[in-house]
């Protein structure tokens, strides 16, 4: 070979050590094991949707965030999320589903921004929706919160969610005389977190927004707390869509409760940027690190797929960003690597390379997770792999073993060392 | 909404209904516990490489089949296998991996071909493969062989590998003096399965290979059957590549036997096209289903990262086209869609609500798959849906079961109904 090409992988994208994907995979194992238990269906769209499918929405205007490509007459995109996906899955099979139709989705997704701390441009996400013909339940809006709870469960994390409402921030907005700004305000509002109080304060107010009612919109957004806040809420405002979405937190909350979710509050100061959203909105948060920001986001939306079906169709959804979830949990050292994933490495000491196959493959079968160190190396430096490794069993099986029909196990953390059939052998291992 | 867009996926792009991606998924479950009990690695690689890593072996060439994107200073295409990746990760860790490397990627793959039977755009694929340094015993020729036949016993399939070697072909085409016309001569002895033999004798012959090497070379790779046939073989060429070739085939069939293989055949006639190929070589076939191609295929290497490293790098791998594999499966009749995901479906009679959903909590709790049917719909037609749906357990929960802290569990098969206290309830279907 004339030129070696440095070998190198794209910034900002996902790959993890072996070690390390381990953990990864049985994170992603025990989520879904969640979403099971909820009887989500597995849904697995196509990586890319055609470019008039994914960019609907902005009406074919392409966001320099997304990977876009012409190939002959395919114009596609890497999906940015779950949603639009799912939206175009739904419409084209609205006629078959099963409605409320619960799927769940966990795969990469692309964003082709600048890669830094916390935004990679190929990430892992997992997302759930119920998806309504017509109708739709607030219970299901109760059951996208139940699954943060019951997911935080299975991953032993000490987080919570705090749950708002779109309807609650319209009225109110609308009860002071901004509907037509909803957006801006909304926008602003969300930054309470980042900004502080004050300067909130001073953007509405540079929005023209009167003081009473920066006030108030203010005051609004500090509202958290337990369900007891939403009674508070009522002295704020009493415009309609406001005391609608208040008397709808009221349900879901007691749907919750009804299904023992206990990790939750109230919290008005939760915006959700997306417009599509018009109910029930919610993030989930690490205990005492708020600071990192959310580590899942949902809510309710009206329209799922309304750029291609003329169907009403109402969904509830909510998402993790595991890859995201999963750097913090590292950059906590609340992620350790993987134990070895081989629990008994068999030396051949001599000509024995077959009755170690041969012995290998039997406790394979018994679901020993086992392997020859087949290679021609010195049996000192197997040894010494072999506790680089930190596999916890050496079986050594020299020409005298095979003799006997034994075979000598090494427990790897106590030294203690046994010539024993195999079957016993087997017994020790396994 | 002015303008509906019709919803519709990419052609050729892999997309499942639930029932049947329940079904996949299940199937890549198995697979990954037989990778596992051979203990190797996860390895999950991002699904876009830089084109100059990608494209190193064709010197950047852009093969038409290759999606290939530029987006700011990032010139990027989307993988088409594991191989390159692979090759790609060692290098970059040659320093810190444990050799021999064993490790095993599942996931989507991509060519831009016409999409037709059994050839998508987008499918998934599961590769196997051992690195050496240095050197790799012929005992991971064998394990990746054996692979094939663990695999064909977890997904119940009738399957076996035909197992050859490239330098028993390279030396009998250096033995009869065409050692500089090999390429071609490979591409044509690859196609007898399609087109016979009289046919690859006249391809030979317009290629000026004389006809006593033509009879011999369709002898060679004619030679089919149990291990007896290498005996066979050494009769018909003492070149020493050959010899070699012969020895090493023998010494893989007796760790192969070690191990308890022997859903293995020798056929001389399995060639490989890909130039990389150096040793062993096999392929894997539905048992009376040839006809449908190859289900899998792999074989030895000697240079996995030249291009990217300086350092001897020999390897062994074996590898499923699983999308194809189901594809095959499916339309033999050999896949049947996913019995249902929820074993119970709660159905709220009156206002039992809050009730039917804490039930629901404590089925989840207890691992049944429960759902609630809480949308505003008659008692009758949510009856229905979960007959159509086949779940196999309804719960009823009237308000004279809530006062009796009971509940009404139908089961859907016998139409038998009992009402039960919520313990014996959760006993029957669990």
């Amino acid at each position: 070979m004339d030129k070696i090409i440095v070998p190198r992988k794209l910034q900002g994208f996902w790959e993890l050590s072996p070690e390390k994907e381990i953990v990864f995979e049985e994170m992603i194992d025990k989520i879904k094991s969640v979403f099971k238990k909820h009887c989500f269906l597995p849904l697995d769209t196509p990586v890319m949707e055609l470019s008039e499918i994914l960019l609907a929405k902005s009406g074919g205007d392409v966001d320099k965030e997304i990977y876009r490509f012409v190939k002959g007459s395919t114009d596609a995109c890497l999906r940015y999320d779950f949603t639009v996906p799912l939206a175009r899955y739904v419409a084209m099979n609205e006629n078959t589903l099963n409605f409320p139709f619960k799927r769940y989705q966990i795969g990469k997704n692309y964003r082709g921004e600048r890669p830094q701390k916390g935004r990679r441009r190929e990430f892992y996400q997992c997302d759930a929706d119920v998806v309504g013909d017509g109708k739709l339940s607030l219970a299901n809006d109760a059951e996208c919160i139940k699954l943060y709870e019951d997911i935080f469960s299975v991953l032993e994390l000490d987080a919570e969610v705090e749950i708002s409402s779109r309807k609650t921030l319209f009225g109110i907005v609308k009860a002071l005389g901004y509907e037509n700004m909803f957006s801006d305000i909304a926008i602003i509002l969300d930054k309470m977190d980042k900004l502080g109080e004050k300067e909130i304060g001073v953007m509405l107010k540079e929005l023209q927004v009167k003081e009473e009612a920066c006030n108030k919109l203010v005051s609004y957004a500090k509202l958290r707390g337990g369900k007891e806040v939403l009674d508070k809420a009522l002295l704020l405002c009493e415009e309609q869509t406001f005391v609608e979405g208040v008397n709808e937190l009221k349900q879901v909350c007691e749907y919750l409760e009804a299904m023992g979710g206990e990790k939750y509050i109230i919290n008005f100061g939760i915006i959700r940027g997306h417009n599509y959203y018009t109910g029930t909105v919610f993030e989930a948060f690490l205990k005492g690190k708020r600071n990192l920001g959310a580590i899942g986001a949902g809510g309710r939306y009206d329209e799922l797929a309304s750029y291609f079906s003329s169907r009403h169709l109402p969904g509830v959804g909510m998402s993790i960003g595991i890859s995201r979830l999963f750097d913090i949990l590292e950059s906590e050292g609340l992620i350790s690597e993987s134990e070895a994933i081989t629990t008994v490495a068999i030396i051949p000491l001599g000509n024995t390379l077959n009755e170690s196959l041969g012995l290998c493959a039997k406790m394979q079968k018994e679901g020993v997770k086992a392997e020859v160190f087949a290679e021609e190396k010195s049996f000192k430096s197997k040894m010494k792999d072999a506790g680089r490794r930190n596999i916890p069993y050496v079986a050594i099986l020299g020409e005298d073993e095979v003799k006997a029909n034994k075979v000598t196990i090494k427990n790897m953390n106590t030294s203690e060392q046994q010539t024993l059939s195999y079957d016993e052998a087997l017994k020790i291992v396994r």
